[in-house]
């Protein structure tokens, strides 16, 4: 066995870690791989054949074939078995080594690992990694936070293997802390509203437009071609593509009841500690959640028979659609970049949205188009506090904002579900009222509870014995 | 001083301590207040005077002065205080006797509380009092959660001072555990959501249908006075009716940024938890926060100025938003409701929810007409599993929704914020789908992360490789 021969190391090489190491042997480093499972040694290796990559199944073997500073990437399941991994690993290694968490860690235990290793001497890094198995393998958008100074040992790797937009690698160094999964977090909160507007758009298709899977298909793919074009519609134009042996397509096939693995319920609780509106995310979280409920869905459609009218047909509604999509999706984008901006100050992880936005670009799941203005917005102006408040945006906007009413009154009007379109009009709306009806709610809250209110020019806070009054 | 003369003891003589207390004595029970201010004694004294009820300021004469098995209410601030008072209390009391926690304790806290105190052979209760200080002196509604043998003990005094309805005081046993603070948040959420939701009507009132004050505080008198009877309707003609010596509208003056005390945000974070939709109470807890951005308002209101127009005006606007508003605190309470069911099984909690909403009926800030109705509803089929699936709730809503649909396709098209009708509708119309367009969100979701999914008739789980298929 050659001592010292390898410049990164990854423990745990499933599909995502094993991915990541073959993308950086393939970009001419020198990498080795820890997995207690042989067959999974045998798979990278043979992967890798020619390459300069070497499996092992004996840490401490693993561990003395890395060059000093070490540094480790872990990508096991989040949870305790990260903090399992690190304890291991922490008797073995020396100051100045580093671990990274390539997993969906939550950020409040990234938090605690950061502070807990620190004490030790040992850099701990909470890297957000998107893309799945296709980008881990070609190109991931990865982001990385922690210590700024061990970000060094990290940098030329992660550039060589990142996606690339325009000739620039998708990762930077996002902060200190927990920013990197943070981030990551926010992106996949993100992804859910994303998923939850496209669904709605499917849902006006084939309810209210009454087209085909083909022509949902073709749909799609247009969109994905203009200025709405994103990842997310490139693999659903594949997806209504997708037909059996037999001629069927296995969309229609698929149970209609969503998963979730926590990053979108996360964001919308974060969002609520922060104080912060994230609507569209917290109605994608709830529709999934909503969709399980299958019997009592029938049970309900049975006694509540969809009352759906045909609405405006062809090429003029698929052209409002398309306006409403783009809509929404800036609303989208503005509630999370918003959500950023909020921890940024509270957790002082001096987030550049620029850098995200930029990062965002290629190689993860919310790739799209219009991040290419959204970077340019923050680029211009990085202390922009709200992406609505940007020129071209507001543009954009303003543009699009009579189809958004449209498609959100008419289908409304009409029965349809559309949760996310409703959310992110609503959003706007309310965002942009300089007086909101909130004067009343607090009057109320003084009115029951005694809870008190602030006058409009005048300091202090104020009670009310209101009853009576008249 | 005289030992073993009273009954009942309160620890923490603040506003809702003192008037529970107080109430307590109006009705014959010898009580006992403790609180280490002994401004708070003299002020409880005085106001006692004549009643069977004493102060102390030392904890153990308080307790010296309490029959066995001692039943100790505390009124302090959720929290480490609790906590604290626990820690004070246990060496002091013997096997049996019982403490109840009366404040807004997090429901998780008191599960953990009742164990600890188990082990002690001790009784502890976690016990959701609502109605503010005018409740806690004529009348609240109690929701006490712990051991059923040792409610007995206060089951006399609860039920005297609690408010009536047709002679029928507003408690109930809840449930073990934590269940007492459990349905106490759910009612909190379902506040924040009805509050918003009158928010939404005031916002229509007064920029869509443009009416002054006083014509809105005449419709939420009217709407008090028929099928929308409420609580949190009569105190807001009330607060239309709030002139200053000046003639001006002290709710005009009011700063509409909403404050909150964290219940909202449990009940929402906890639905996300379980996984149970209650998007109305979501929507209301972010407007709260999104209100909160004032500069952000104003700066956006410049960029996007509304697009206000004058809708239907008149009696028959008034008549269209009555109804819609009637469906949509149907909408509300059915979530809440539903998240209780939810949590009952998760929790084990055997709540009756024909039960809770008898004890809400009076005495609590959501108390209305309607829970008469879904009172009855529960009554009548104890396992309902959706309020929406009563069939005079359905006959209810029938009638109500066209009107509901009216509304928010109108605003929505005007650009007036009405996110809590939208979002009640949009429940709605998504619960009731048989078909929801999730199986689309569960093909992304092995596209890109290979995450399976289930079919329609088939057992297992599923992968497919997506791309390049057509």
């Amino acid at each position: 066995m050659d001592n010292s021969t390898y410049s990164f190391g990854m423990i745990g090489l499933g599909t995502m870690g094993r991915n990541l190491l073959l993308n950086m042997a393939d970009n001419g480093f020198s990498v080795a791989g820890y997995d207690k499972d042989a067959s999974k040694i045998t798979t990278l290796e043979k992967e890798g054949a020619g390459k300069p990559v070497k499996g092992f199944t004996a840490l401490n073997d693993f561990l003395a074939s890395l060059s000093s500073p070490k540094v480790i990437m872990m990508l096991v399941p989040a949870g305790k078995i990260v903090d399992n991994v690190i304890d291991e690993l922490c008797p073995l290694l020396s100051k100045g080594d580093i671990i990274i968490d390539g997993g969906n860690s939550h950020f409040t235990d990234t938090t605690a690992r950061v502070s807990r290793l620190e004490e030790k001497g040992l850099h701990f890094f909470g890297m957000g990694v998107s893309g799945g198995e296709e980008g881990a393998r070609r190109g991931p958008s990865m982001m990385p936070g922690g210590d700024t100074h061990a970000y060094q040992y990290m940098q030329p790797v992660f550039e060589k293997i990142a996606a690339k937009v325009n000739g620039e690698p998708c990762v930077a160094y996002i902060g200190p802390g927990a920013s990197g999964h943070f981030v990551k977090m926010v992106h996949n909160g993100i992804e859910y509203a994303l998923m939850q507007l496209i669904a709605d758009a499917y849902e006006i298709m084939r309810r209210s437009l009454q087209l085909s899977n083909e022509e949902i298909r073709s749909v799609f793919a247009d969109w994905n071609n203009g200025r709405l074009q994103s990842y997310l519609l490139e693999i659903t134009a594949d997806i209504f593509a997708y037909k059996e042996q037999d001629g069927s397509y296995l969309v229609d096939k698929i149970k209609d009841e969503a998963r979730s693995k926590g990053t979108g319920k996360w964001t919308t609780q974060v969002a609520t500690d922060l104080e912060l509106p994230v609507p569209t995310i917290d109605i994608a979280v709830a529709l999934r959640n909503l969709s399980k409920y299958k019997s009592l869905r029938t049970a309900l459609a049975a006694a509540y028979p969809a009352e759906d009218k045909k609405s405006t047909n062809g090429k003029e509604g698929i052209t409002k659609l398309e306006a409403a999509f783009y809509f929404s999706t800036i609303s989208i984008y503005a509630q999370g970049l918003h959500l950023l901006s909020r921890a940024s100050a509270e957790y002082k992880y001096q987030l550049k949205l620029d850098e995200i936005a930029r990062i965002w670009r290629g190689g993860c799941i919310i790739r799209a188009a219009l991040l290419e203005d959204i970077y340019k917005a923050y680029k211009a102006n990085p202390a922009l506090e709200h992406l609505f408040l940007d020129a071209s945006v507001q543009a954009m906007i303003q543009s699009a904002l009579p189809a958004a009413r449209d498609i959100v009154s008419t289908q409304m009007a009409n029965g349809i579900s559309i949760p996310a379109f409703a959310n992110a009009l609503s959003y706007f709306d309310a965002i942009r009222s300089e007086n909101l009806p909130q004067n009343l709610v607090q009057a109320q809250r003084d009115y029951f509870g005694a809870h008190t209110y602030e006058l409009i020019g005048k300091e202090g806070v104020f009670h009310t014995e209101w009853e009576g009054n008249q």
